[in-house]
C-alpha cells in the first residue's frame, strides 16, 4: 500500500481531493492499493465521486444500496468499509437489520424465481 | 401454474391475502408457480409480507434494495417484477439511473478490493 | 452446433459413449456445441461421467446437488437439463419442492452471515 | 453478538428452541449475532427449522445442498458451519469428496453452457 | 431505447464519439438504453474507453477478460456483445475453445479450494 | 492435508508429476487438500494441465484469465495462487493494473446491462 508520503504529485492531488470531499484525514486502504494504478485510482474516485453525489437518491440509501450488493457479492472489504459509511450516513441498527433482511429474502426468492423456471409476466415486460 | 380457480383452498388463503395487502387482483406468475409447493409458497409469502413492510425503511427503499440484489444476481425474473413494484412505490427514473449506477459502482469495487487483496483497515473492524 | 451426422470420428467416439452410458439416441445441444472443441468436449465428457457415477452419493443425489449449484448461478440451461435429470433419476415433486426450500433458504441465509460479519465459531474450526 | 445470559425474554425463547431442537447447549454465533434483530431472528430460525426438518429429502441430503450453495457462494461462514452438520448427520468423507466434485463440476459446466450460447433443447422446455 | 435522431445533443454528443472510436455507424443497445441517464451514459463510455484502448494488455486480450467475466457473471447480453468484440480483434475460434476452456476450470477449482477450505500458502500471502 | 511423506503411492503419483511439469518442489496446499479424494485429486490436475498448456493461447493469458475468473467470483485462495502464477508467467504490474480495470469494468457493465434489461442486438444474435 502507497502512503501519502511514499505517494507521486498525481497520487497525492487524487488523495486531497478524498481528504477533502470526506472530510477526513484517513486514506483507506481500498484507495492506497489503488495508488499503485494512478489511471484506475483517479477514474475510479472521479467516478465514485460522482455517483455517491446526493441526488434523486441521498447520500444514506446510496451506501445501503453499495452494502445490498456487497452482501450479495461476499465482498468482506466492501461489507465492512461500507457498512462503516453507511452508519456515518445516518442508518440505525434498526435499519441495518431491516436491510439485512430484504437483501436475505431477495437472494432467496431470486433462486425460487429461476429454480422454478417461472416465467416474465406479460404485465412486467417492456 | 397453478391460477385461482385450480387451486386448493390452502393455497387460496396465501392468494387471498395476497390480493388483500397488495390491493390488486392480480397473482403474479411467482406466486402460481410457488403454489405446487403450499409450505413454501405460504412460508415465502408470510416472510416477504414481514419483510417489505415499512419500518425502519420505507416501502420505496426496501424495493430499490430488491432491485440491487436481483441485479447482481443477473436474475431476470425477479428484475422485471421488482423494477415494476418499485415504479409502482415512487421510484421515479433519475432514481432509477441513480439505482443502477451505485449497483455498477459496487460490483466493480466489490472486485477492485478482492483482487488487489485489500486488508480491511483496523477503523473497520469490530 | 454439431449433429452426429456431421461430426468428425473423434466428436463420434464421444457421442456414442454419451448414448451407451445414457441409454438414449439424444445428444443434447450442450454436447452438440461442445463439439466445435473436440478436446474440451471428451475431457468434460470424461469428467462428467466419472463424478456423476454413483458412488458413496446416488444419482439422484448427485443430481439434485447439480440443479442447486445451477439455481444459485441462475443458469437457465443447466436448470432446465438438470432437473429433467434429476426427474429421470427419480426427483418427485415433492422432493424438487423441498430442494428449492433448502436452495432458497442457503442462499438467505449465507448473507445474513457475511452481512452480520458473523465470525466462525471455534467449534467450526480445523 | 448476544449471549444467552444478555438475552431478552424474545430473544431467549428462539434461543430455548434452538437448543431443544438441536438437542445442544450450544449457541451457535449466527444465531447471536441475528438476535440484535429479533424479529429477524425469529423469523429465519422458524424458517429453518421447517424447511429443514426430514421430509422427501433426508437431513443428510438437505445439509449437503446447503453446503453445495454456500461453497457455490463463497461462505466462509456457512461453508464452515453445514460441512460440520452435514458430518453430524452423517456425510463420510468418501460423501464429501463425491459432493464436492459435483459442485465443482456444475460450477464449471454452468459457465460452458452459458460462454457456448447453449440454446435449451426442446424435449428439456416446460 | 433512444436512437441517434430522438437523441439530445448531450447523448448525441457520446454516440457520435462511440461512432468515431469504433469506427462503425452501429450504437449498440446498450449504449441507446444508458441514453436514458445521460450522466451514466457518458461516465460509462469514458471508463469503457480509457480502460479497453491499448495499453500493456492489447485489445483482444482485454475483450477476451471482458467474455470470461461475463460468462462468469452469467450475463446474456454482454456474453453475447464481448465475444462479438472479441472475434472482430481477432479471436479464432481455437482461442475462443481455450478461453472458454479455461473460465469452466477455473469456476471449477474456486469452488473446490472453498469447499475443501484450504489455507493460503506462505509463499503466496503478501 | 497431506504431505508427500504421508501421502498414498497413488497421490504420489499425481504429486510427482505437478513437479515434473511445474518445475518446483513445491506442492501448493490446494492439491494437499485434494489429496484426501486421490479421484478427485487425478482428475482436476490432469485437466488444468490440459488446459492451461499453451496451445492457441499463451501461459500468461491463461493465467490472467484464470486471475479474472476468481477476482469475480471473490475466491482468496485462488486470487492469491493465480496472481503469484500469473507474475511467474510474466505479468508485470501494468499488466495486473490493467486487468483489474477491465475485470471491475466487466462487472460493472454486466449490471448495467441486466438491470437496464437491454435486448441482445439483432448482429449479435447467432
Amino acid at each position: 500500500m502507497i502512503d501519502y508520503d511514499a505517494a507521486s504529485p498525481e497520487v497525492r492531488a487524487v488523495f486531497d481531493d478524498i481528504r477533502a470531499v470526506r472530510k477526513t484525514d484517513v486514506i483507506n486502504n481500498f484507495w492506497k492499493a489503488l495508488a499503485h494504478d494512478p489511471v484506475t485510482l483517479r477514474r475510479t474516485w472521479e467516478s465514485i465521486k460522482e455517483v455517491m453525489r446526493p441526488g434523486a437518491l441521498d447520500a444514506l440509501t446510496k451506501e445501503m444500496i453499495y452494502v445490498a450488493v456487497s452482501v450479495t457479492n461476499q465482498c468482506g472489504y466492501c461489507i465492512a468499509s461500507h457498512t462503516a459509511s453507511a452508519e456515518k450516513a445516518g442508518m440505525t441498527s434498526e435499519m441495518f437489520g431491516e436491510l439485512m433482511a430484504v437483501v436475505g429474502m431477495a437472494n432467496e426468492t431470486n433462486r425460487l424465481a429461476s429454480g422454478w423456471q417461472v416465467e416474465v409476466d406479460e404485465h412486467f415486460r417492456r
